[in-house]
């Protein structure tokens, strides 16, 4: 602060501040004028070009020298002009969709206040909040008053990566000090159907992805009561091998299917196994008093992934790792770092929560899930799921008798997940033959990439198993409307009808 | 959009905006004035309470019905109210501390642009940025033509365990599928003052923590000529035991030291096992022509961990992992779900960096990096680097001599961290004995709770090895000026002095 020429200091230094002020607002005006367009089904989804031709669009290289604060508006404003409108009511390519705007400005204000999760010391606020949002969480899924343990961790892939490291943890806990070598080795159970984060985390923890063991499924769900204790007999006889995780899938990416839970917590108490929920698309059904019921035994759970920032709405990222009992995570991942975690602070140091963390700084992701909470209340997010399958229903009844359209699966959605083909009139009348499937697999490519050429709509397409390229469309944006859906169905047609 | 009132829908429609609009506004005029008092010295940095406390001042709870915006922009004007000044110039306490007004705006976009770094197709400028900046940072390593691989990750911790990863996986690619079990037991070195994560990662990969090899260092540095080699060779010669992996730290957590690469990288070569250089703190003097010589032999390493977020003031979080060889990461870390990763989509598919990562959805980061890089040219970024180092220096000249001020490590910073006791008047006169540490001790810790109830500056400390509880103070903060620094040592005098 200049204290030299102003008898108030505040004046000189509130003076100095008008430029930057100035651009803030400058920035925040580009902000605002984006996100009025992003709602607006008057304008294009995403103004496409490929990677080659966006280099070249404009020179985004990094310089010696400064930019003036104008070309870094214009900077603002061209990376806006490319960006994909993820909040667009026509937008429904992830299972993140939507633009929530007390969780914007709950972003706002977390890159403002720019800190981290480390210590209390340094974020008082939002690790009181995470505190009680977790508690709040945990009292959903169902643990007496709230009780256990949690984490907001980037991500859920990242989330279910924790699980599996704890529940290794909690059956043997010398792995952290003696590492794989000093234990059988372990196998996790899991649907075929489930998340490839459980994988990649077994590869990351040096389990091995030869040990997880994918389930069978059905149509469209995990079948433990029909295959699990007949794999889990054979696999247990083998010398060595230990299981010790069934991760199970509550909502699964493409289906939108719930395994189970009751049946395989039944399981996992008898053979007394860590039981994993992968609830990050379908966590959110938990605040729908008529849709929470495809979640009943997650209260059995060891550990439940659930990521606020899907089917919730929360700006991304935001995904919690929740945890039965209690001190678990800590004692698995605290290395006791005096030098990072004083142990004579003048406060309690429970609020500490670094060490239990496999992160050293951690991104605060509370602030926009609290903030939203407050602003909707329970009953908020609830109509939103509400609303969100009400739209899947709706699809689903519109093109299960459609010309032109197969449903992948029979039978109403379990979440927003509708799955079809579209079948181009050249290819309704063949025969059900390899050419046909060849053929078919080629539909939805083509209609996606006419889709983001135009710009109207994105829905998500690929194979699974035997089955070749169909759309999967999921609900999780709350401006989409039913003449969003309507268009969608339309578009689709429009797009592929020469194919 | 409302189609039906007017003949021109947009108006409806923006107009049905306004109510939005005035409240992102008024949020935004709330986060501005919090910026203006944020720099203010003659604020407080923080106004602290007691969890117990903060919890009581404040209903926080998650409620079933929502709240007002009214209520809501209270809930944003309290959160700030209690969170710490971390832009403060007479915030010290971590090693990123400070807001760039050009970074924070650029965190202001991404979070309106709310999307991931999954594929191209939904983050289509982002990916593209995160090309362009990783390659201008693995030039600035000194690899040939920016050459290489990399990802923004979430937080230096995680880019160390990637590091690791990633490093087994080149020596053992089976243990992917096998896992831990099919491969020797690991063993990896560091020095005694790398960071915590360097064993968290080996905990969690299951390598475990006793196959960390700590190498004893000097006073300030990690001397692997003088002990490596002889530990080495005892470790090699043991049965079933394999050296992969030595994590080089440039600019430990505490004392800023930096290893010395280029002895560090010829036994790497000799011995053919990985090099990490963990320059999460350190990396960012890469930045400085001055400086960087403190980074000799690091385009030597295989790998190298560089937090943007830390020295050069980008808001939280940013943190690079950047890898020699390409196409590594994606080998190690792919699962070829083609339910996530179409691979016959219209575009480059090099574009979809999903697959590498283990996180599945993943922040965007990159963006104030970029934007601030554009903003301050590399020669910004260096004067920022050079002045925090100017005055880190500044200080240690201002203490060496000082009375009641005794320097943890004698010579001139190598980083801006300067290590020091405040010894109040009454242990001056002590003899060095057991009793004068241990009331040395608890000297820290008391100034450091005075500090926060005063709220006039923060700092961190901590002890070492066997050095009892010192200050540890680092200048990453642009805002930080020679007052600021002059203000701190007054400040530890004022609070210390009748201990």
């Amino acid at each position: 602060m200049n204290l030299s020429a102003s008898s108030n200091p505040s004046e000189t230094f509130y003076a100095e501040w008008q430029s930057t002020l100035s651009f803030l607002q400058d920035v925040m005006d580009i902000l605002l004028q984006y996100l009025v367009t992003n709602f607006d089904r008057s304008t294009k989804v995403i103004d496409f070009h490929y990677p080659n031709e966006l280099l070249q669009e404009y020179n985004w290289d990094l310089a010696d020298q400064p930019q003036t604060l104008e070309e870094i508006l214009s900077n603002c404003r061209i990376a806006l002009k490319y960006a994909i409108k993820t909040g667009h009511p026509r937008y429904f390519n992830q299972l993140s969709t939507g633009l929530d705007m007390v969780g914007l400005a709950a972003d706002w204000l977390t890159s403002t206040a720019n800190t981290n999760m480390f210590t209390y010391e340094i974020a008082p606020v939002f690790v009181l909040l995470e505190y009680v949002t977790l508690r709040k969480m945990r009292e959903i899924i169902g643990w007496p008053g709230g009780a256990g343990d949690g984490i907001f961790s980037p991500g859920g892939a990242i989330s279910n990566m924790y699980a599996m490291l704890i529940a290794r943890f909690k059956m043997f806990p010398e792995v952290k000090e003696k590492g794989m070598a000093a234990i059988p080795r372990l196998v996790a159970f899991t649907s075929e159907h489930s998340h490839f984060s459980v994988k990649k985390g077994a590869a990351a923890l040096g389990i091995g992805t030869d040990s997880v063991i994918l389930i069978r499924c059905d149509d469209r769900k995990f079948s433990p009561l029909e295959h699990f204790p007949v794999v889990f007999v054979v696999v247990s006889s083998l010398q060595g091998f230990v299981p010790f995780l069934v991760s199970a899938t509550a909502g699964t990416t493409v289906y939108g299917a719930f395994d189970p839970l009751i049946a395989i917590a039944d399981i996992c108490k008898k053979y007394k196994i860590w039981m994993h929920v992968d609830g990050a698309w379908g966590g959110g059904l938990l605040m729908s008093r008529k849709h929470k019921w495809k979640l009943n035994g997650v209260e059995r759970a060891n550990s439940v992934t659930w990521n606020p920032h899907k089917m919730m709405g929360v700006p991304l990222q935001c995904s919690a790792l929740l945890v039965r009992e209690e001190g678990l995570m800590q004692s698995c991942n605290q290395m006791h770092a005096s030098y990072l975690f004083q142990q004579d602070k003048h406060y309690d140091l429970s609020y500490d929560t670094g060490d239990k963390a496999l992160q050293c700084g951690r991104h605060v992701d509370v602030f926009k899930l609290w903030l939203m909470w407050r602003a909707k209340g329970t009953v908020g997010f609830e109509a939103h799921i509400d609303k969100c399958l009400e739209l899947a229903e709706y699809l689903y009844n519109k093109i299960k008798n459609r010309e032109g359209f197969e449903l992948v699966i029979e039978g109403k959605p379990q979440h927003t997940n509708v799955c079809f083909w579209y079948v181009p009139p050249s290819l309704r009348n063949m025969e059900d033959n390899e050419e046909r499937m060849n053929r078919l697999s080629k539909v939805a490519p083509v209609i996606k990439a006419r889709m983001m050429e135009y710009g109207t709509t994105m829905v998500s397409y690929q194979p699974l198993g035997d089955k070749v390229n169909f759309f999967r469309m999921v609900i999780s944006n709350p401006a989409a409307a039913h003449q969003d859906i309507d268009f969608l169905i339309e578009e689709i047609e429009r797009l592929g009808q020469d194919l």
